[in-house]
């Protein structure tokens, strides 16, 4: 049987960093780069802290962002040798929900609606790894936690970190391995 | 800490049944009865075999559904004792998620956005009991399953039985007494 592999969306699968700073620079005229996220929470990077709250309860807002560099071939590679799990915590907001579905369809239409979950608190969803950039999901996970990097997260050590999705994929290509040997020696 | 329980929707909370009965009847001019769904699949039990179908990807269907008798004080009296986690395999249908997220705010107000998880497949979803009505959630869940009776799950009798809210209270009021006992003997 295939371990499975839980994978979160914003800031993961998608570039939520790139898109807020387009639709702030849209709507405020402003430019600013990804260094205002480093160390902060997203909401707090920007000089107006309700922009982000306003932008993610925006109708589009989810159905529009930009899919994170080389996440579509990493997840197809990737989904030869494990399940994976797409685990969104959507629930907080209620418009996302279907614009989070339709943007899984249009961009990963290789993953089954069977293997999306949807939810609130991600301790609940029993993977043998979790690839996600929040302590809040990662700290509590049942399975390997993996901490792929965005602005936000960059102080935190404690977890087995990524920078990338080509990263990713030479973790999970070692972990193959490894527990390949280790069923040999079994 | 609380133990925790996942409660389906469609047949558990909401009563599908009976919201099919008045569709088929308003679109039909037919008034059949609940008995036509024992043993049968919910889109066999009609003559017209694509009604429910039909139905399901009708905007509003969801929203409209009427809440199981007594649920919503089960659930309530429940949570006293239980972490309550609303599970529901919402994601085959994409226009059913934002309804049920908005049916579940007016009528369980007070279950929190993070004890809500819509999936696809609920064998991932690590709670300690699952009262649904569908074996195929049922069957391969690592929690005590618990099934709540439906027309359709009539002849399937390998599950520990439920016909309503009021034998759901009486079934877990059991389970507490029998928890507290095992614990004092440990």
């Amino acid at each position: 049987m295939k371990k499975s592999i839980g994978i979160d969306m914003d800031g993961v699968l998608a570039d939520i960093e790139s898109h807020l700073l387009t639709w702030y620079e849209q709507e405020y005229g402003l430019k600013l780069g990804a260094d205002i996220f480093l160390g902060v929470k997203e909401s707090e990077a920007f000089p107006d802290k309700e922009a982000v709250w306003k932008f993610v309860n925006t109708p589009g807002f989810f159905r529009t962002l930009p899919v994170m560099e080389g996440a579509v071939a990493a997840v197809k590679e990737l989904a030869e040798d494990y399940e994976i799990y797409i685990v969104s915590a959507a629930m907080e907001f209620p418009l996302s929900l279907f614009e989070k579905r339709e943007w899984l369809a249009e961009h990963f239409p290789f993953i089954s609606w069977k293997n999306i979950i949807f939810c609130g608190d991600k301790s609940l969803i029993k993977t043998d790894y979790l690839i996600d950039d929040h302590c809040k999901n990662l700290d509590h996970c049942t399975g390997k936690p993996i901490m792929f990097t965005a602005g936000h997260n960059t102080n935190h050590t404690h977890h087995i970190r990524v920078n990338n999705w080509k990263e990713v994929l030479a973790l999970m290509k070692a972990q193959k391995y490894s527990e390949a040997e280790t069923q040999e020696l079994a």
